[in-house]
């Protein structure tokens, strides 16, 4: 196949998410030299990530090592670096010790959580992006339970037992269900001075309906959903403040221990050193094959890019999207290779789905709605058909099938950083 | 079996390791109130922390909840808070916010490193003690070879691909087995600019001879098997400096960018709260029932006592000392409820097992010794026997089953501290 006379043509993928990850297993093997470049070491798949954070699986049952899917074919290397900049005038990435060149770049550096310019909320709210964020929220509502149990003030426990989730997305849907749930089953008869069933369990949405994308019958089958496991929905109520003390929504203070932010995104910075147009939350306008303006070379997929020639609208954020765009930037590459023009993308939607609990959820099939076990079956299937890797697939199988037997969690600790504890007190 | 007109005597456990918690199962659903009071969540499975360390285990697969494993005796109640003192004289443990009385006590905060008066060598040189030094362990262990992948200076590559561990017992043993085995089977393939099977992998003991505690063919099989897996074994060898770049081995300076400390213990601070006498290394010196003089209603166990009434010499810092102990110092209690006196503690010793590899182990069964493959499945047996709860026993034979099958690792994660990362770089 490759000419020695030719020099292969060097390909970089910044980011191992849904996108790049889709990308480098289609350029995997060609007649390219590809660099996969990601700040982790691991695949992460993200659509379970609430399961990590309420305790059901572990952060290993959910990624994969980056190096072991990609480490059959020899022409790819993976590098563990943070981007800092793209030049797209010399056609370099910059990272902080390494400058990496390339003859065609896929950046697919995805979103963090936005606070709409309230920074002090991260640490009072987490969001739910990464693994680190996921052990986090763990920590923090296992460590409400545990802070129930032994305190004495009757206004303080309560607090410890109200769960505050901001945002009604998918993640704040999943959240909300499966905190309720732990609260209801799994922790029910673990403590002595307090019944977690009595957990409040708030979702906070600024919409009129929950999972605005959802059709109108399916966000409200949610909200019935969600009711039947105790949550209180509020829909059109908007969190003005976040405090240790609990959360502003609205006229009412709401004192809670724990709050969790599921309420916005934007775009990674790394965007921005395009020096191309982004929209308001700093997604790269791309053209219609996902290139960009004047560079052909360079094109944005996944949550980094705004797509807007099919709908009118931008292409949402999710991992259909974003795997198919890779799998086309790929495409692509190889076609401008051959010295053809790059191909213009389109989004091929099979529906969507968000669970709320055992037996409880919402597919959206296109061509038919599904709730409740029907849904919550679908989504079983196919979160496992995807779960990057046969082992993780077998052991998550086993972990939901105990869990769903039992109402048992399996993955309970509330770890510390390293060298925070050993530590005699001061 | 209760009598109304009589209070439940008021028992308190300190400590969930193996000592306390085997304590409190036998104390469980008996005629006494109990609280149990560990500063986490779960109890930890000592014996396979190298395994998490060396990306074979998750976390969750060597820990479980202690609430659960306790939820089902009424009288049982398990708090999560530090102990910061006791006070024998009022009979009372306290905590940072609480103070809890009680009529008897079972102590068993068991140890931590001893770095021997260089504490700052902590941070360069982690031990092996805690789930959170497992994690960070794993961290440097995996970014040492993904530094090496992308860095181009020689002398740092080779620094990043070598391995010191200090300290030739047990721990030191498995430590070493499991790096060199990660290096020459599962991560062989994965990278393009490195050899991962040319790490250097060095053991270091101040003994003439590995796992001191063992019988002289067993510590010489022991060697061998670890030079089998291309670990350097250097007896009689004493670090005395580690700075950032390496590690002083008496005249020769080794670079190397991960240290791993195993070569000493130091007792529970909270011991010495007790104002009875102690050891050099903070043990407190027990009669020979596990009380403290003056205070029968005071038992120490496990890794926090030196209990030397039997062959002279303290007994050694291992679970089963500790679990039968925690037995005894339960039965001990109840005793004491019926009038009667403490009654004298025996340990009887079932032999010893140290595993260093895939087939290779030694074990001293006393009245027989075994090295290689057949220690190994006896290693392999006891130690999913003795893993606490049903589901954490089967999933840990899955993944053993799988990474024996596949030499496949399945937690490589490189994890990194919440709110660490997220960020744009400055």
């Amino acid at each position: 196949m490759q000419s020695p006379a030719r020099k292969q043509p060097q390909v970089i993928i910044v980011g191992a998410g849904f996108g790049g990850l889709e990308a480098a297993k289609k350029l995997a093997c060609e007649d390219v030299r590809l660099t996969l470049i990601d700040r982790s070491n691991y695949h992460l798949f993200q659509p379970l990530l609430y399961q990590v954070a309420t305790a059901a699986l572990s952060p290993a049952d959910i990624a994969a090592p980056v190096r072991a899917i990609l480490s059959k074919c020899k022409n790819v290397e993976v590098i563990l670096a943070e981007v800092e900049s793209v030049d797209v005038e010399a056609r370099q990435v910059r990272t902080k010790d390494r400058v990496f060149d390339y003859d065609y770049l896929i950046l697919a550096t995805g979103a963090r959580h936005s606070y709409f310019g309230h920074d002090e909320w991260e640490k009072l709210a987490p969001g739910l992006k990464s693994l680190e964020d996921a052990v986090e929220l763990r920590r923090r509502i296992l460590l409400a339970f545990e802070y129930a149990e032994k305190i004495q003030d009757e206004a303080a426990r309560k607090a410890a037992m109200t769960f505050v989730i901001i945002g009604g997305g998918p993640t704040g849907v999943e959240m909300a269900g499966a905190i309720a749930e732990i609260s209801r089953y799994t922790l029910a008869k673990n403590f002595r001075h307090i019944d977690p069933s009595q957990a409040r369990v708030i979702l906070i949405e600024g919409a009129p309906c929950l999972l605005a994308a959802y059709p109108p019958d399916l966000s409200e089958s949610a909200r019935k959903q969600l009711l039947e496991l105790g949550v209180e929905v509020r829909t059109n109520a908007r969190a003005t403040n976040i405090t240790e003390e609990g959360v502003q929504v609205d006229g009412e203070f709401i004192p809670c221990r724990v709050k969790i932010w599921a309420a916005g995104n934007i775009a990674s910075f790394v965007g921005k050193t395009l020096s191309v147009p982004v929209d308001r939350v700093g997604r790269v306008i791309v053209n219609d094959d996902l290139t960009i303006s004047g560079h052909p070379e360079v094109q944005v997929i996944g949550d980094l890019a705004n797509f807007s020639h099919q709908t009118g609208e931008p292409l949402p954020g999710i991992s259909p999207v974003a795997m198919q765009q890779g799998r086309h930037a790929a495409r692509n590459i190889l076609r401008m290779i051959r010295g053809e023009k790059p191909k213009q993308f389109r989004y091929f939607d099979k529906g969507s789905m968000a669970t709320i609990g055992r037996n409880k959820a919402v597919a959206d099939l296109k061509f038919f709605h599904l709730s409740g076990r029907p849904a919550w079956l679908a989504w079983l299937f196919v979160h496992i058909i995807f779960l990057v890797g046969f082992r993780n697939r077998l052991l998550v199988l086993f972990q939901w099938a105990w869990a769903y037997l039992s109402f048992d969690k399996g993955a309970r600790l509330i770890t510390r950083n390293f060298q925070s504890e050993h530590r005699p007190p001061a």
